[in-house]
């Protein structure tokens, strides 16, 4: 029985959920420095370091930076040349995920106040953006979709994708999706030194306003220490999903979108909630049976095992204080009325509401992002849209007569503040 | 005469205007170790590091912490003992801040699709936020406002101000601008430690959510190291102004307009576009003129001759383009018809509209953010706002009907991905 069962109701029960759900990146001072002369490296010596770096992180050897760019022409005929089932997809997800985030766009507005002066606020959008799509085996065509597809709804001029290419090797599905989602260019590059090009610019590699997209320490450090210079989305950490019941669901389901969170990695954390005792049983017995006919069984036990957990409630409303606290990734709803519980939901990357919506269809082509704040950070993080790649100025145009109310208010506060050049400034437009 | 002169018609130009507008943020690793272990701690050992650093940096000496946190009843006898002028500038400031804020609050939005799938947005406000505001001299009470009634509008429960109170030293005028923009707790604590304690919590100050406010390069460091922990603002630059004028406001104003971003400090910008070389040389004139008459005449002298620049352009919009290229913090359209040229600026935290528009109006009560970004980052960043206190949970429900349509998406898409866990969550759920 690979998850551990903890009651709500126990003791210990702060301690315990403190424990399981600590996720504490840790801080290496190695990294910290590798990373370190990496940007510095690059920003100074441009594409001679980008090549350098790439073919000692990647085994890609190649003898001048152009060919580190992979032309339009190769994603137009990547998309030729996946299975037609596989393009189908790509190109429903693409349609859904775009007209989702439609919605998120941002308008200006404007407004006059009782003395004639206007205030607003004028809404554009970033000229470029960079997108790091993670090389290898987790080079996931759905996440160049929602990582490059914001950008496009919001009118960015310019999306510069990278994906690490180890010993060369792409993934056509990734070069399909990029076309569909519009991306500008593609450089097979990765790892901090990717970053830094994004970052800085090099003689190839144009620099971009804004990095967005997982990747691992080196990776995630990197776009910390260019925070300021460019800017960036969240820190990811590993996976997680918490699925809340009322013990109505088929118990296979739920098993099923545990194992779905888990089998991503051994640290990724799958947590159901249940006032129902003998439904956790239930889902528990599923988890025995299902699990070894899993492909990836291997990952998911030690997922569940290690940082997985069932925790019965005193009710569901206790669930969901629960789900507060943790402000999970995933949020599923897994009840007969989602919509009862929806509004005491505080924190939460995503919400799944009732028995059909599994996570995977989020993950895909329900339309919503699959970037999404991990390890608690939902309190104050966002999942990435459309609003990334937006930002707002401030509008003002105050009227000969609406600045005279306004000018004594400012001269009052910058003399208080002892900036007279403020206070003047206001006076000079004053009548008497 | 102290601004140089440079013709955008120049070959050099852009070289030197790139040399005019670097702002690299130095990169200190003397300040990177100490932030470091000064966070570590904090983080362990709570109220007690938080005393000894108090004790140390800023030479308050208390035996509890409980007394590093000002009392309500304080704050209301600040207000209740400041001039009346004061408090009806401040009152009334926070009142036109507060009514232009509001119009940035978000607003949750939900769909159903043609499949009878529903999907939305839930928006709900960060449970907490820490203010920082600087001690001693820079202590502003406008920045108390600014910081802290975005908070307030986008409905944050927890909002904890830290400002450092050298010698024990607290500026009246501050804490009064905290009763009326409603901050819940104010600790006199800054520096490193305060940003660790916030980011950690201790025994005595609540951990927060998210962190803004303004600080010195042991404050920004910090903020830096917490982020992802806790969610941060922008990092803080020195202060710019560029002013576009077409030759027809007063030049006296202009030039009082160039010196109150120049009172900031020594590294603060101040810029003026011109097409017309007449005009430039009656603001140079105005300057001579008023500058030996600042209350802050060293500190403006030495801002405008090392970072200051009058820049002769070919017409308006050739100036619009360099000040798209600048990205400046606060932009002034000094001109007759700022509406034909506010469309063509892309880049700017405050657009101050026509000649009546000074920006000190913006710094104090207008009621748009003072907080805003600098050193180029308007290209990504935004003006401090409501948004900064509110965050967004993507929602999902379908339906028995609308998940068969997206099931097979998604499986295919998993399988393509090799997640094969997800594949088989969406497909439990089709019928056939």
């Amino acid at each position: 029985m690979p998850m551990r069962r903890l009651d709500a109701s126990a003791p210990d029960f702060d301690a315990r959920l403190r424990a399981l759900t600590a996720w504490e990146e840790e801080y290496d001072q190695a990294v910290n420095t590798a990373v370190q002369g990496i940007i510095a490296d690059v920003a100074s010596r441009g594409d001679a370091a980008l090549l350098e770096y790439t073919a000692r992180f990647d085994a890609l050897e190649v003898s001048a930076a152009a060919q580190l760019e992979v032309p339009q022409a190769r994603l137009a005929a990547a998309l030729e040349a996946i299975p037609a089932e596989a393009r189908a997809a790509l190109e429903t997800a693409a349609a859904r995920i775009r007209e989702y985030h439609q919605h998120q766009l941002q308008e200006s507005w404007r407004y006059t106040d009782a003395a004639g002066n206007l205030l607003g606020q004028q809404i554009t959008a970033l000229s470029s953006a960079g997108i790091y799509v993670p090389g290898g085996k987790a080079s996931y065509p759905s996440s160049v979709l929602m990582n490059a597809l914001p950008a496009q709804v919001a009118g960015v001029e310019q999306i510069v994708m990278v994906v690490p290419a180890p010993h060369g090797e792409l993934n056509e599905l990734v070069l399909a999706a990029a076309h569909i989602a519009g991306v500008h260019r593609v450089f097979t590059i990765g790892g901090a030194q990717a970053v830094a090009a994004l970052a800085y610019g090099t003689q190839s590699v144009p620099a971009v306003d804004k990095i967005v997209g997982p990747g691992n320490i080196y990776v995630a450090t990197a776009k910390r220490m260019v925070f300021g210079r460019v800017g960036i989305d969240m820190i990811a950490g590993p996976s997680e999903i918490l699925v809340i019941c009322d013990g109505s669901t088929d118990p296979d389901w739920v098993a099923m979108d545990l194992f779905s969170q888990a089998e991503h990695d051994e640290n990724a954390q799958s947590i159901l909630l249940c006032p129902d005792a003998d439904y956790l049983d239930a889902v528990a017995a599923s988890i025995e049976r299902l699990l070894p006919t899993m492909e990836r069984a291997d990952i998911i036990r030690a997922s569940l095992t290690g940082r997985g957990a069932m925790i019965l409630t005193a009710s569901l409303a206790d669930a969901v204080a629960i789900s507060n606290r943790l402000a999970p990734e995933h949020l599923e709803l897994s009840v007969q009325d989602p919509e009862a519980l929806l509004p005491t939901i505080r924190h939460a990357g995503a919400i799944f509401m009732g028995p059909w919506t599994s996570e995977a269809l989020g993950d895909y082509c329900a339309g919503p992002n699959h970037v999404l704040p991990t390890a608690g950070s939902a309190r104050f993080f966002s999942p990435l849209g459309v609003y990334d790649f937006q930002k707002r100025s401030s509008v003002i145009m105050c009227s000969d007569a609406g600045v005279q109310a306004l000018g004594k208010v400012a001269s009052t506060l910058a003399r208080g503040e002892s900036l007279t050049a403020h206070a003047r400034a206001a006076e000079l437009r004053l009548k008497d």
